[in-house]
């Protein structure tokens, strides 16, 4: 089985990171295809870069993972889908285009975090993230039970080896668990995917990460033989 | 004062029937400026529409309605701008990119029946829209008093002179009056701008479009001296 | 066009003051009406006033801005009213009364709050009226992004040359942009509706007065031809 | 102990009826002292009549079973007072108004069914009272298990000898228990209190009144020895 | 009238302490009947032991206060139950199995509350009882008006005669009244029974206890003749 | 990996049926260890019967994937457990009972579910058991995206081989297609773990099954590393 992880942004530092990180939680026989659609913003923070991603993030992914599951045209062998950025954008309009399963990575962290904790806290990068984060834990039918926080870390600082991005990421899940009553914590961005077991040690409480969360779900739903479902929102495309 | 009214699909009949809805409307000294942004599908209809719209949406909202309120860059002396869709694409984007106001015609539609009617019904085109207009019903807070349902009727049908669009969404209208105790209706498609006098008229209930409403709205904030928050969601993008 | 402003409380000088901020915004051709009912309380703070106020309220918008619309009677050529109490006593009461449109500015300040902010703080006078602002704000479907805050300011200081009211509102702003995350401020009384734009430039954040947000939303749903539904909740009353 | 009943309209007959209701459940010892307030129309039918039926509602609670517990003025022996209204108009206001404990009887009705009851329905008279009871509903908690039906009966019917709006009543509980998958039901007017013993033995569900289930409520609130909260929004009205 | 209130926890001691309180408040004539199950835990702190007190807090509910109603087999005399410890452990199942009234503590605390104060808090034991207690909240429609706080004070710690329970619970109190803006307390644990009546003199506000609040509320279900729906989730279980 | 799968009920068929299902989506070198615990119902169909399958049920779980993530005692080598019962009895518990993953087919099946799907319905066996799902529903944050039906199967009629339970589950999955705007189909019984591939075929759309979801949570959880969160509702119980 190939599982396309597509990191919606250009840096590719951060896509072989989060493919490195996807592939160490893969089964045996998983392959994960780590890609950087083309015209893409350096990183996603915030609304603008969200929406500006979406054309060359909808094209890989119907390049690598399209139709399946009955619809038009003839794809490869990529069984799904991992949209490897914190805002899931273009989650929707994925799941549209393609009958193979798509997975966003906060969707699958706050799965994943209902099934080992009650209340959890998101940290995220910066402060213009967190409301679209707000939005989907909403969506997600969480947000009565998660706080969204920012450590003030620029999305790219974590790709800097000197940074101290770490340091402050680190200083804001000691805020969370003190002050929040938050039994988990959810990494809230793509590129602190290699971080989640150390803070898991550091912290003595599970922190989650939702690339690798996402790769599971991925194959338990190929597992599962679920597509999605071509009735109503996501039915394919009509012809104009 | 010029209000920018972006249809964000390319079919130009359309643009220029929502154009003469809102001049209609528009207060005397309101000049409407519709506009239809490059490169975007024929019609929006669904979740990959919606996304791939969004690039020529924003380049044409920054292009006419960039900035003010003290941020980057000259622009030129449009007011504000109305996104004339009705899954209101890319509003939070464009609110982050100009200071200058933007109103969605979904949002428009639904706070303006909140102010004349409890309950009410919006009637869009077809199936594939209705989860879409849910989730905003939702993050706009009206989830509990209306409901959403379809005609059955393509978007470019609306344009085809002798098509039975209108019949069918008057149809769909008398359904939702039975049926749903509905005490309005809201019109879910910015391409029925030009109907909502006569299915008033027809119905002896307020029926709501949205462009119209959303010209107003607009109109309404900048003689309030409105602009756009830029703190948190809708700062300006930050510098990469 | 006449819009009618009734201020429900009994104090002149803020009745002219909610006047004259109304006139400031109203378009070319809009007389504003700023009226007091008679025999109603010097400031309306808490449920007890807002109870004890309703029959001159109504009385007032009877007479002033009565049915429209086909119902029963001859009355003047009012396009609408506003309510000009942050409480929006009444309001349903007199979308039964009159087909005219009528908006409470409770509800026209959080409707375009939402229309340029995420998140918001409400910053009212007294702890007694919070409650009442929460129930509404829960009615409105903004609870999850709004906090209500009193400036422990009694109405009636609003009123003297010599208090320090001003200041402790604007100490009250500034704690909600502190501590809450807002985006933007709502002035949760109509006694307030002086001090929008100077607070707008002290604090750099958009201000917003329900006075005269409810003024541009009587004159946009006015100039659409929109009137209050007649059927469910806001029926005319029956003869008995 | 004795208990003010207020029917906040002027039909005698109603009144009546309620204390009869009212004294049947009573506990021994306990005096029923139903009045009629001045001044008010002869149905609570709506916003408006529910507007203007507060002043006299209020004065009269006032007078029987005002302050208590510290507040202002010497009041007589009443233990507290049930507003026999389905509409629970004035409530807030009276509680403010006094320490006694007050309570309604929607909100009566609706926690004694969530007690014997996960899913129920209530049926009121008219469709003019629906959005009230809704909005109720939503306040109490209760929406997301309980539907809200009208027996097309106006109030006056109830007290007419030879009316059919008993047969009615009962064809709209049928439907309920039919359509709803209501395990209860709950009466939705006031002048219905004579009515619910009959129901039960006719329908073999439990069938709730709400002034009958608010008496036993001020007993069970006098007996705990529990008085109206005079923090935040309850406090006395403040001196001007 | 007999009322049975089971604490479901094998402490004698707190078993005579809920029953004394309980027979203070209830009407003359009702006989409280406390008991203990047989094989429960010492006492219900957290998850584990609310599961593991279900076998015998339901067969003592089964002899004692068993069916009526026209259910099977033939039983004692018993009017209703009050489950006695604030996570009602049992109460949907206890109702399935009988038609007499069962009342939860927790429920029947925050119904009270509801009636006298806006905001309240909810002051219990220890951390690993919040999360339970907000699922209640949740449950029972009061979530967005009350917090539920800890005191850290082990349930047995209330037991015991020279401890400093009762002094934190009030510090809890305290913290809650200036913190959360509450109007009202509700007292968090069944043990808690007897310190409603001081803790009401002491802060000056409502603070509710359960036990007796339900002990009032079986009172009145049995007043007015009602019984548990045997429709949906609460028919009598079906033999297999 | 060792995973255990315990049916709570006592019918031996169903969990031999449970074991192969489960069995069949495990990964490579996953063990299913079907169990059913001693002394329980025939069948867990309602609140008494949840109930009471309880003590049976944690102590299968203490026994065979007690502790773990540093608790007390020594256990064996099972990674984590599915509860196989759809309405989730006893889920709290056994995680506060344990660190190792447990995860429940209700929850399992509907975070699945929200992965292909917009609008799903979950289709279970008697209406008894309508309520407590509905419950979950809303714990799990799908109760506005999901209906819950009955097919009126008693569960003991999955296990008949000449019983018409298949088809009739099968109508009501068609009634949900039609009526509920349903895109993908939750089974909502473990004991029918076999049949959702078949549906699948028959419905063309997403039939989901909870006991094989649950499988492949617990496989993800293992292999990211994750365990019970130990501190807050699921901390391990105290010593008395």
């Amino acid at each position: 089985m190939r599982i396309l992880v597509v990191n919606p942004n250009s840096t590719a530092s951060m896509t072989a990171k989060i493919g490195r990180a996807a592939q160490l939680v893969a089964a045996p026989g998983t392959e994960i295809l780590a890609v950087n659609p083309p015209d893409t913003p350096a990183s996603i923070e915030g609304y603008v870069d969200e929406a500006l991603c979406l054309p060359g993030l909808l094209a890989t992914i119907d390049r690598y993972a399209g139709p399946g599951a009955g619809g038009p045209g003839v794809h490869g062998d990529v069984a799904g889908t991992v949209i490897a950025c914190f805002d899931d954008p273009g989650l929707d309009a994925a799941r549209a285009l393609t009958a193979k399963p798509v997975v966003g990575v906060c969707e699958a962290a706050v799965r994943m975090a209902t099934l080992v904790a009650g209340r959890f806290s998101i940290v995220t990068t910066t402060s213009r993230s967190v409301p679209a984060i707000e939005h989907l834990a909403q969506r997600y039918g969480v947000a009565g039970r998660c706080r969204v926080r920012a450590a003030a870390v620029p999305v790219l600082a974590l790709e800097e080896p000197g940074s101290d991005a770490r340091r402050r990421v680190g200083a804001e899940i000691a805020r969370a668990l003190e002050e929040d009553g938050a039994e988990a914590i959810v990494l809230g961005c793509a590129g602190m995917a290699d971080l989640a077991r150390d803070y898991t040690a550091e912290f003595g409480v599970p922190v989650i990460d939702g690339v690798t969360a996402a790769v599971k779900l991925v194959e338990g739903l190929a597992a599962l033989g679920l597509t999605t479902a071509k009735r109503g929102g996501y039915a394919f495309p009509a012809p104009k």
